[in-house]
């Protein structure tokens, strides 16, 4: 890389938790300046936060349209390269879509927009621009999840029977929203959050993770969407029966209601003649079980003088990632072979995900085709 | 007690895994002698192993007919106070039916019968004859899952809203049946082995440690069951969303091609306050889990002098409790207050599960109604 | 096995913690009959024990000595094989002695006697008279601690380096001696429990380990003994640095004020290509680790019908090792080649040990030789 | 903050490990630009490093002593605010003490020098100067060994009694050094590490934890260092007994041939209540242990929306506090309240600690007394 890349923010004002969580993943390698933002709708916020993160004040918008629309008038060596999209789920299809128009490539936060047609139509644009996206799945971004593709990829289990994935929390166990919790709020209200709550907010990492790391495809999924705590519109709770493409069964299950649970991100998946587990409260840690052999405890960096990486580094690896890709186009040079990062296709997936299991969710059929 | 009680087995041969099983649990607490047996059909293997335990040669029996009959005969003093069937699922009925019209109390392995109805007739036996009968549910009979139990009892967490219980194994990940593994041989074989196969012999545990610890009934369940091993007959695999009558959500896993697992038997239970995890590969620990304050690590015997527990030990509680149990109606006395082991309608409910989730296995319809 | 072994109690009484232990080990694999005691020194408890544990009135007896000499003069096909000594450590030689000039072998828990010269007049007397002696050091009886044993003496770390014992207990945190605990009372007064608190109470078992799973000796140790609870006569807590007579550096830690810690007995021992752990409290598992490898889970029973062991079968399978070596001394058959249990050369060491760790905790010079 | 802090690197080229952590860290946060560096002492490496992390050319320096100079001969809205030190422990006296007389702040990886003397040097010198100095103790950096030490300062386990920390790491297992191994290479050579090997590299970071956490400072130690891979010329494993000044015992373990091992640092503290465990490999837990309560697992960020953190956000945490503090001195605002972090003090109990241990590993007097 000749510079570093340059970074405007739509979202991430000073009280927001998922915008400082992009701020640190872009800042840890050295590779993007965030030189611009729009990063609250509220003026007073929007300036506080600019200073806070020592932006310069004349790139310290009130809007995002304000700041797409300047920031393309400046010179090739001084404008934002992308535009960062931290705000609620309602609000990432709009910037999105003008970013691009605009010319400038995109990092989403998931889910990618509010409804599956809106996904399409930035793969749509996507497409017709060649213009980079990242979405960001963190958990794919963990090293021992990586590893844990490529041992499958690699067939070291034979044909894959059977996944299980978990996503249980607890932090929606009271009806916080009615509470003044301002993250409870959006992610309950159906008009922000979309179609599914804790389905679309955990149960589509979920869902992500498993094909990420089998390779596999859902075709089917037969969905018990659960309200359970009274007085909400959207489900706080799910529990998922999943068929794969290569005929393996799976389970998923999401829940904002598992009280005591933190962030209890799970997932174990099985083959012939062996499996695997990973769980997010200890990443750098893979288990690989054998049929007839003992289980290996695989630890990220065992071998030699790497640091261990939790929750920030996985999203920073992925704006890493990111960087290196967008950083090659600019240059043009070769797309770096190692580059990897979620992009639309898995935004659409996800939305899809979404769609299916709500309708599922409704059905007194068992089986619900998945179908993007 | 006044005299330690004497027991006559039906199966459990030299070679047998849970006959021994049976022998050590029902040895431990010195309560109980085995004074009797017909440990196998086939003769030389009875004689064989009753020389192994000590059984004088004649009380060593070459049918469980031959036993109940000649026992029957000895005087009170003498005789055997109850028999313990081991045997394959097929053989639990007509030896505990027989033991039972004879006057003898009974323990039985579970799943207590082939079928519901042969369930629902050894249940009018013992109403009929007061007689006693254990069914050796052994995860009832760790002190933790009592300890679990209890807490929920006093409504520690308020409305329970979540279970989670899976029991993941992986020793039918081959087709061990066809390269002579007698226990797989048996367990894969309808006609030994009942309806369902890994539903009945490890997913009857599951769904019994839920309502056991829970309170909670069933009432019904969307079953996803699977033959993930070619060539087999009965389901290896299942996965089942379950209803239960307070208006909870759960789902139970079984699988016995969880390849590199052992006997990974876990359930979670999540209230309106916090919630509860076991797992029987660390048995001795309760996970406590609050919804604002730390979670809890609880001990058996942390608190003085007493011998951690593992599963011989759960098994010999429910041995335990049945000779206290016993021994009182033998000797005129009240029924200890703290008595407690699984029993016949602990065995009606698991053959209703058996029944109810190969129905739903084999139904489109989502839900179906969990009936006895 | 032509019969059961016939075994009599001294000390065990009703209210007491390990004599319950030796009864559940030893009738656990039903190769051994309880059908003698002197459980307590006052008759009324002797007596109500003895009914507890259907002893018959004629063997029900008020003293050790009257037990001995009285079973000796019973017939052979009647009388006691064995003695076992559940008293406190200050009441183990005289009985043993006794036992063994009458032709009883002996079973004694640990420590074997109060001094060294007490188990070096123990030695001589089993060495001359033939009879056997099992000292029980139950963590030599846990499959698992076998099996890192076997894996050492088959060098597959190559030469042992690093040896870590540790021992924290919690439970003698306060003073309770002063507030009614009989076990504190005992194990804190010198007269009864001997020179050491809990080095010789725990921190034996800790260099026992050591010295049993590497098959390495002490050779010189650093002792820094504590009483950390104002008030106490005996150390509640030591650290001990060692040097093993293959070169290799150690440290033992024994505490009994390590408030909050249950039994937290675990060893790490490490070669040149890699090392071992094991934790007493997750006893089934054994931590392999090597330099250039992942690290393996080594389980008990993980591939087969093997039921998970704790500390009751760990004590069992030590009488069941002894059984099967007095059951073919008596048959006149050959000692069974796998049979393997602490006897009083171990007992020999163990005194050694707390002589020596007590010496150090006294010098001012670094390293006091170990000598026997 | 009004600005970013501007940074100077000396050391830390592009295959250093590091000096890449010492980056990521002061990046993290934002509050921090690399703008300078002499990052090799190889032309060609140093100016291939400043390439890589987009120095400016004319910034990129070939000595440390060139950097400190030119940098001084800015203008206050240019030059950098203060130098970074990543070289092996020889080279830290001579930067750090130019930096401070040609007034720059510091930071320094530790151990702070290379001898005692030198340490107090540069304590004379902060004195003098009232410069800021970072001693980059990482796992002070911890959210829950500040927990830890916030819980102990507030007393709530009564008098701290008993210490263990342990730091096994089996890296040098083999004689790396003669592999190739750039790290093992200086860090096993006294020239370049000192008079201390394990001890001075990790005994150091376990030692300052112990202080750090407890409160309590080290009276006296007995040490014994150990070369347990043959042809080394340093201590590669030791083992220490410490005496605290409250009286509380401790013990310290510190290895590099602790083969299988990664990082495997972690504590445990006990006192008249309970005790507290932190391990490096799972940092983000806390445990509580109570005398007669259960054990309890605080996690860091259990309750909201906080990332868990690893290595690199803890030692990020120290950067921010530098530069927090360095900016308050900067603009003139008073020092913010909660500021903390390692010194020039911990710098000089560190070479301290190294002093001693060697003099007691070469003592045959138990004690050594812990003399700054």
């Amino acid at each position: 890389m000749k510079r570093k890349l340059r970074m405007g923010m739509v979202g991430g004002g000073k009280d927001a938790f998922i915008g400082a969580i992009h701020r640190i993943a872009a800042n840890m390698d050295g590779l993007i300046d965030i030189v611009a933002g729009a990063l609250s709708i509220n003026p007073e916020v929007a300036k506080d936060s600019g200073k806070m993160i020592f932006l310069p004040e004349d790139r310290t918008y009130l809007t995002y349209e304000e700041m797409i629309e300047k920031e393309s008038k400046l010179t090739a060596d001084k404008r934002i390269d992308f535009v960062t999209i931290v705000t609620p789920n309602f609000a990432h299809f709009a910037p999105a879509m003008l970013a691009l128009e605009k010319g400038f490539h995109v990092v989403i936060e998931k889910p990618i927009t509010l409804t599956l047609d809106e996904a399409k139509q930035l793969k749509k644009k996507v497409d017709e621009t060649g213009l980079l996206l990242l979405l960001t799945h963190t958990y794919s971004g963990y090293p021992m999840v990586r590893q844990a593709r490529a041992m499958l990829k690699q067939g070291v289990f034979g044909k894959i029977r059977k996944i299980y994935v978990e996503y249980p929390q607890g932090w929606l166990s009271k009806l916080s929203e009615r509470e003044g919790n301002a993250q409870a709020a959006w992610r309950t209200d159906p008009k922000k959050s979309g179609k599914a709550g804790a389905m679309g907010d955990i149960g589509t990492h979920a869902a992500h993770l498993a094909e990420f790391i089998s390779g596999l495809r859902i075709t089917h999924l037969c969905a018990d969407l659960n309200i359970l705590v009274p007085g909400r519109a959207l489900d706080d709770d799910g529990n998922v029966l999943l068929k794969f493409d290569n005929g393996a069964a799976g389970v998923l299950m999401a829940s904002q209601v598992a009280a005591g649970e933190e962030n209890a991100l799970r997932i174990r998946i099985y083959g012939e003649k062996g499996g695997l587990e990973w769980a997010q409260q200890e990443p750098n840690t893979l288990l690989i079980k054998w049929l007839e052999q003992p289980t290996q405890i695989l630890r990220a960096g065992s071998n030699g003088f790497i640091a261990p990486e939790a929750y920030l580094e996985a999203f920073a690896n992925l704006y890493r990632n990111f960087a290196w890709h967008l950083s090659a186009k600019i240059e043009g040079r070769p797309v770096p072979p190692h580059v990897d990062y979620p992009s639309v296709d898995d935004g659409i997936r996800g939305m899809a995900f979404i769609d299916t299991v709500v309708k599922s969710g409704q059905s007194r059929e068992k089986w619900t085709p998945f179908e993007v």
